[in-house]
This record gives C-alpha cells, structure tokens and sequence, in this order.
C-alpha cells in the first residue's frame, strides 16, 4: 500500500483554507459586534517586524496555490496582494479553493520526484516533490494559517483549536 | 509512483523537532545575554487562556511521538508533563526524537488505512491512518511548534522564519 501525492496535498489545503475563512467571519462578526475597527485585527502584529493578518492570509493562499501549480508542473498563479477588508480575504481564499479544485489529481499524482525550484531573494531551494511538499508548502502554509490564529487569539477572538484543526 | 507514510511523517517530525530545539537554543541564550529570567518566555501566553511556551513545546512533543506510536499501533509512551527551564524542554524533545528514530518504516509503511481512535474530553475521533496524520497530526504538531516560535517572537527573540523552516 502507499499513498497518492494528491491526497496529501489539495484536500489539506482546501480544508485548512476553508477553516481559516470560517475563522475570518468569526472575526469580522466579533468586530462589528464590539464596534471594532476591522483593521485593528486585520493590521494586527505579534512582533513590529512580522506581517500583519492580512499578509498571514495571502501567504497561506500563497503557499497553497504555489504548491499545487508546482506539483502539477507550471508556475504558481499571480494574485495581487491588494486585500483590504475580511470580506476580500475571504474572496482570495475562494480564488484560491478555486484554483485547487481545477487541478485533478492526474496532474498531481506522481510528482514525488519531479525536481522543484524555489527561488528566494538569498537563493535557490532544490526539491524533490515530496520534499517541497512535505518539508517546505505544508509547514510554511500551516506556519502562517497558525498566525493568522494566534494573531486573532492575541487579540481577544474567542475561537479555539478546534476553529483550527476540528472535524466537520 | 507513490509514497510511503514513513517518509510522510517520522522525519518530518524528527526535522521541526530538531529546529525548535535550536529555538530554545537560541530562546536560552538570548534570556541569558538580556538577563531575562528564563520563566519569563517559558510561562509566556499569547492570550490568558493560550498555553504558555512550555506547555507548547510539550504539545509538540505529544503530537509527534502520538502520531508514529498509533501509526505503529502502539499506545504512544506517556511524557510526564514536569518540564522546567530550557534544557528540560530540550531533553524532552531528544527523548522525543529517540522514540520516533526507534520505530522503523516496516513499523509505520502500510498504516494508511489502519482505523485510529482518538478519545478527547468531548468525543471520540475516528480515522484512517492518512487522515489521521495528514488531517490532525501534523496540522496539530505544526500549530504548537509555529505557536511556540510566535510566543518567542512576540516576546523579542530576534529568530526569523528560516529557524523554523530553513534548510540545513
């Protein structure tokens, strides 16, 4: 037995971001609710030098959508980070799910050894499928889906990690 | 072509283990050079009602040996939860570590359909082995590592995303 490059990518992705757009309506009703200025979650920081929520939630559709292109073998779709409100995250998140959904699991499966390159301002990443998958677009998504999280806990939402990680 | 679950899980837990170990590293140094008391990092939260560090740190643990032991089919061993100071935290994660690198791949291969129930105060999970490491493990395992790096940069450790997911 073994398992398909597929089932450990797109469903993952798709669920996660799915999560992460119920806890943004969560968040913009909890702002109108106490009559909170939604960008004082959507700015919101942990530390000055790291990115805001808005920026947490267009990496993670960054990473999402960047994995699934790569694996599939072409370049990852351009969304212009110009979000401003909850409701136009929620819409880049759609964008993303979207995209997800138009790539079939034939496109993906099999691309456990397809060479992958990322570049990054410092320098090249060299991967297999599986490693960048695995080691690379599943922690960095998880990484700032997480953020964007305890970003919202830090400032008082009332979620818990079942908002994150429950069964529905 | 396909994929095995070994490679999906054990060194992926074994290679984020390691690099919050290296985060407390430099957690303990910092505290020391700032003359920080260290409990004033390891009991840090995000909220009141958030886990502090340690406790993530534990949580880390907890997911990783708990996902490869019921893979394995195996109860996963019990860490007392006493941890106190820096190298504790970091002796649990070697024991951590030498847990996982003594379940071999003829231990975990296979498991992806193997039926795994998770007992939480509130209900029972039910999984096949895949969903449970792609859908709960890792997603559980990669929130307390990414929470204990934010409670450390939220508190000023100058570490940047490489410590969590850089190559080395």
């Amino acid at each position: 037995m073994s398992v398909k490059m597929y089932s450990l990518s797109i469903p993952i992705f798709r669920k996660f971001l799915t999560r992460l757009s119920a806890i943004l309506d969560k968040a913009a009703a909890h702002a109108q609710e106490r009559k909170i200025d939604p960008a004082a979650l959507l700015d919101a920081r942990l530390y000055p030098d790291m990115f805001p929520l808005t920026r947490q939630v267009q990496l993670a559709s960054d990473f999402a959508k960047g994995a699934a292109a790569r694996l599939a073998g072409e370049a990852p779709p351009k969304f212009d980070d110009v979000e401003v409100g909850f409701d136009q995250l929620k819409e880049r998140i759609s964008r993303t799910i979207a995209f997800l959904d138009n790539i079939g699991p034939a496109r993906i499966d099999g691309s456990e050894e397809r060479a992958i390159e990322i570049k990054t301002p410092n320098r090249t990443l060299r991967f297999s499928g599986l490693e960048f998958l695995t080691e690379f677009s599943l922690p960095n998504f998880f990484f700032h889906v997480t953020t964007a999280y305890a970003i919202l806990r830090h400032n008082g939402l009332p979620i818990g990690k079942d908002d994150f990680v429950g069964r529905t």
